[in-house]
């Protein structure tokens, strides 16, 4: 089945506001065994709706639309698919009243604007809102599926999830888009795809896509998958560039590098405490965004002035006199410092200069030195990162967590 | 001038990407006078691009293409768009020339691939690239534009700065959209819609939105201005609802919440420092984002432990052992502690339970503590924060900024 999305609503068309209902709506109708071959934004303008309705029915098996099915004026979707559909709209006086009992039971008067969502298309099936006032509304056309779904995302999910997914059960087409996820680490974009191209353009039957952020670099493998049948091909792919690549791989099951970080920790019993500079808690904020990441650790310290280094870190004054807050030699006593301050397993450091200010020739802006100290051994590495401020910060908390996983990692280990 | 926005790319169909592109290029065609009526994201697939081309040549009149320019197979824009306007592709001798001088002055060769980047549709005036190999394509067909850019963010925005913004504006209406923000904090959204409705309602030429974030909500205010016109009605309803809302509204000209925060404590000669127990970060994190902050920003502890808490920031043991990490008293005595630790003018703390663990009846997912300390006096406030972990820890962090402000401002003024 090919699938498109159209997304409704002027705001979405500012410079200020994107569509991402249409991400959740992708991953669900992959899963029901459908590709989604196009995606729209439409404002409120009824006739432009309408336009985008009839184009879509005109090429695609299943419209999902969402958003302009609320009380306002601005809401237009429910009149422009009946004139689309050439259908007429009529108000259905179960759900008015069904309205009026969800305002009474908030304690409001249900006035005359919010009548308007007790319209129903004809020959449409109503879709319940547990968390909205507005319903949806399924519809079938020539053998075409139209459905219209609240804008709001929480209304929209429990929606689709209830009221869409059963339904699209029963039409699916029996093959599903099965996707494999490799993250790596420490490999320039280049270097990685000249590595691998020689093994996905064996696989024509497989997209494979590289996509390199700052935290990492993605490399996405998807196939179409008869019913009945395996994704082995995919998996020997995806085992291929593995082995290919070695540890700089350091999740293919969509695990975040914090949860990485989280789980050789937690399986080892060592415990973590950062002395954040530049990044100033990203480094902190990022590691504890695993739920339950208390069990190993145990805090930091935000070292943004030198006196914060010196006291509550123990870098040496002599140490920042010489060589300065962003240096080797400070990201170790620092990494050494934080680890005895909270009398963690391991102790890591940032120290760097973010800019845009600050820069010299010596040390330019993006330089940035990460430390780690383990007890046994304390060492500091030194980069200089591009991008504006906040990338550099970012660059930095995600170098600083990828060095960190190759301590942990112990010869042979995954992860 | 009625634009579209039309991005290219099979990686935007998938549930892990979106086309961003496509909020810098309205913005900067916003200010350039040009309205964006409709966005679409179209694959790979050439017979598609093809017909999204030729649906937006007969309905726009200027289309904005951003991606499939590269050298690889799945880059099909620029024989797509040689198609949908029926002209010829030839390879132009002195893009080639300059492209294999770009490979040479890396130490690469170029391939047979890249010399698909040198082909130019007929008629078409070529826009340089000055950060990627792929040029881009400036088209005029029965009136209408049709310009093509690089996918890669940076490749497409100084692009369209060099090239595209200096043409656009010999091709402008002499209309601008203007816009008007205004950010609010500390009032739920049904409220504030409620007070500020009868004001916008009053100017029907101006285009109001109201959207709630995690962080705070955001009113804006849009109008179309005739070239010569002022946006005085637009800065009227401004007045009106920042007098309405009174000093809810902490920024109207786009800033945020942490560079409003910077100025009131930059301005005072103040210093802060901060304690973050569930953020651990977060807060940190947010204040740095401003360049220069370390003028005001001394540091914080990220005390995700008790012993943290004790040793770092000097709560009592007897008041962790009676009232418990997560209490208002924990939350005071951080404040306290980490102002002394840190020798700042400001103490701020966040100890609360974000979940999904952790709760109980008494301490529910989402109770958080917020502590305030400035040497006179010590407050505490307490809320119960709705939503996933993730954004019980951006609402603490927004709350705590929020509750910040409240202490700086000085009767009567600003901010």
């Amino acid at each position: 089945m090919k699938a498109e999305i159209i997304a409704v609503g002027s705001e979405m068309l500012t410079p200020d506001n994107i569509d991402t209902n249409s991400l959740y709506l992708t991953r669900r109708l992959w899963e029901a065994g459908c590709s989604v071959h196009l995606k729209t934004v439409v404002g409120d303008e009824p006739g432009e709706i309408v336009d985008a309705l009839r184009a879509a029915l005109d090429r695609s098996d299943f419209i999902l639309v969402s958003g302009g099915l609320g009380p306002t004026e601005d809401d237009r979707t429910r009149e422009a698919a009946a004139r689309a559909l050439g259908r007429r709209i009529r108000i259905d006086p179960h759900l008015l009243e069904a309205l009026k009992r969800k305002f009474a039971a908030r304690g409001f008067r249900m006035n005359k604007n919010n009548e308007r969502q007790a319209e129903v298309i004809e020959g449409a099936e109503v879709l319940d809102n547990p968390f909205g006032t507005a319903p949806g509304m399924w519809l079938e056309e020539r053998g075409r599926l139209l459905v219209l779904l609240p804008g709001p995302p929480r209304e929209l999910e429990s929606m689709f999830e209830a009221s869409v997914v059963p339904k699209i059960g029963e039409a699916g087409a029996g093959e599903r888009l099965v996707c494999r996820s490799l993250y790596v680490t420490g490999i320039p974009e280049s270097e990685l795809d000249a590595r691998i191209a020689p093994l996905y353009t064996r696989y024509p039957r497989v997209q494979t896509t590289v996509l390199a952020g700052t935290r990492h670099i993605a490399v996405r493998l998807y196939r179409w998958v008869p019913a009945g049948e395996g994704a082995g091909d995919l998996d020997e792919l995806a085992a291929r560039i593995r082995a290919e690549l070695g540890d700089t791989v350091f999740s293919t099951a969509g695990e975040t590098m914090e949860e990485v970080i989280g789980r050789l920790l937690g399986g080892s019993g060592r415990t973590l405490a950062v002395a954040e500079s530049c990044t100033a808690g990203m480094l902190g904020m990022q590691i504890t965004r695993v739920a339950g990441s208390s069990a190993w650790f145990l805090g930091g310290v935000l070292c943004y002035s030198n006196p914060s280094k010196r006291d509550l870190c123990a870098v040496p004054e002599e140490v920042l006199r010489r060589y300065g807050a962003v240096s080797a030699e400070t990201a170790e006593a620092l990494a050494r410092g934080v680890r005895r301050a909270f009398g963690s397993s391991i102790g890591l450091s940032i120290t760097g200069i973010a800019g845009p200010g600050g820069g010299s020739e010596e040390k330019p802006v993006g330089l940035v030195h990460v430390g780690y100290s383990d007890g046994e051994r304390t060492e500091s590495l030194s980069r200089i990162l591009p991008g504006d401020r906040e990338s550099i910060r970012e660059r930095s908390a995600a170098l600083a967590l990828s060095w960190l996983r190759r301590f942990l990692l112990r010869p042979g280990e995954d992860g």
